[in-house]
């Protein structure tokens, strides 16, 4: 049983972010707090993202909007910016998303999440961003 | 020009969180910071909020990530909670999007969102959600 | 395996903060979010709390400092002074975890949490604090 | 000396806030945690608060900006409200300082602390603010 | 009219940051965010920034403050602190600001501000600073 | 008597980072900040850190928390798992708190702190932490 909150949480992993981004989530947390990554797999992908309400788009565009507001948070946006591109939202979408953020966070985090999103944007192509 | 500005925002605020709680947070404001009210409603709602990039509902999903993250948000985020239901996501989406805090903000910022996610349901008879 | 884990969680939930409380965290999640009392339980508890590699006592000394450092929780930190006290803590100790907050997150939040452990130790009977 | 700090922040808390404001904070800490109020008083302001080097009003608008941004610091908002229209800010500058605040916080937190001006703001009779 | 806004707006980044560095900020949001370069232009400095309200040294105390207590926004305090030392507040004012905010914030916020005020006056050969 | 604090708050700090650590905080600040360098030592720690009222492995893991629940305090944490060690904090303990920080502050800051955590471990040969 715990196995399986393991597995579907890891596969799920898998398909959002890429093997090579989980395994190097995992890997990293392996000699210093393997709970933690545990933690990480079955409880927040295997129980809680796996979950039928929300799609994994829509569960993208809460994550932007916490990550950025939380502040401090920039390699895990990196992360998610991927994450929400493979997870089908547009470079378009994400963008607004961060326009956004500066109406309920304020322009100096708006800007940081901004330059995150752009060197994921970059590193896949991505730019300029023809959101108007 | 502005003007319309203002007109567009102000029927956006009030498409999405009816005309009563449009006018009251605007009158709130008409005493001691005007321009707040302006700013809120001519680029917050006329210029930002209303830009096709992203749907109404779509930025609600955002707004819960962000309100719940910010914490110490409950006021504006009873607004919220109401605007996302307006704007279609359904109370099982909702408590969804707030279930996913937890993993990214923690248990209490969590909490406390869902416990004003159910006063919200509480009012508009949507309890029991059921999401399970 | 699952209602271990939720056992285990609840069983530790009721011996930190009495039948009383736990109960009426968990009733209030039943009709809006029973995941989240799920997950609260089952891993915030089950899985994290009754790890041993922490006694609680200090686990409480953790909490204290990063429910102060969040900010806008002072439901949460109300639960969990008394929890504190159920740990082993004394007031005078916790009132120290507090002062000492003053100088890592502030004076503003180091109030707001210190008059929440009041109205804790006033309830209990521990006022005056006999710390100096 | 010791006793010196203590003696000059006292007098600068009730400059600041009046006397009865001053003595009600330290009447709240007296029984829970005596060395906060002491800290408050001789390092914050005894050491701090008087230094030369920035005026009462000028400092009074780096804690405008602090609390904002800080969230969740609404009791402490009102005391720094008053103290600085005190300390020769008018209504309208603190005003002004808020409306900024939501370029660099976001509007949830602009509009919370503009309603804790407004609420001190008409128990002095200065409502309406004439900003505009 | 919305091209005025931005006119007086970029002005007054120009102004404030001087050319080089507004023109980088607007440079490098132009293939990912353009309307995020435009609200920060037109509204924040077209309509807020450059209200009469409050005279920019003023402002920049605001932000000082708000920028330390967000925590995070080290990029954004370098812009500020050039800027606040362009709006005429002296190297020994800056440092006032934030030695303050270790009392509202915490001494880890107000050390990494420090730092990063330390490193923009060493590039403008303002070390050491004579406040006492 | 002021001496004594600063020299009692030096001794402090010395006993807890290190004389090495200890004078690198002071020289970083004496040409900026020398009273935010006397504020840290004199009051933080010859005043607060030294109270005998918590000891200093119990102070650390209030630290640890309130520092991984604001975030954005990287090179103050560096410190403090360093102090926490030096204090008799296991690193498995140290890992542990960090834990149980995912459950209060999110998977996003605990993650953030247990990097922090692990470049520490790293340097003083405490990989892999057996804490399970």
């Amino acid at each position: 049983m715990t196995e399986d909150r393991f597995e579907r949480g890891k596969q799920a992993l898998i398909d959002l972010n890429g093997e090579e981004t989980a395994q190097r989530v995992l890997d990293s947390l392996a000699d210093v707090s393997p709970k933690l990554a545990d933690s990480l797999v079955s409880w927040g992908f295997g129980e809680i993202y796996t979950r039928p309400q929300l799609v994994p788009r829509d569960r993208q565009l809460v994550t932007l909007g916490m990550l950025t507001a939380l502040g401090g948070c920039e390699p895990q946006l990196e992360v998610h910016v991927n994450a929400s591109l493979n997870a089908g939202l547009t470079a378009a979408e994400i963008v607004e998303a961060l326009l956004q953020s500066a109406a309920y966070c304020g322009f100096p985090k708006a800007l940081n999440a901004t330059a995150v999103a752009k060197k994921v944007f970059a590193e896949r192509g991505l730019l300029p961003v023809s959101g108007d």
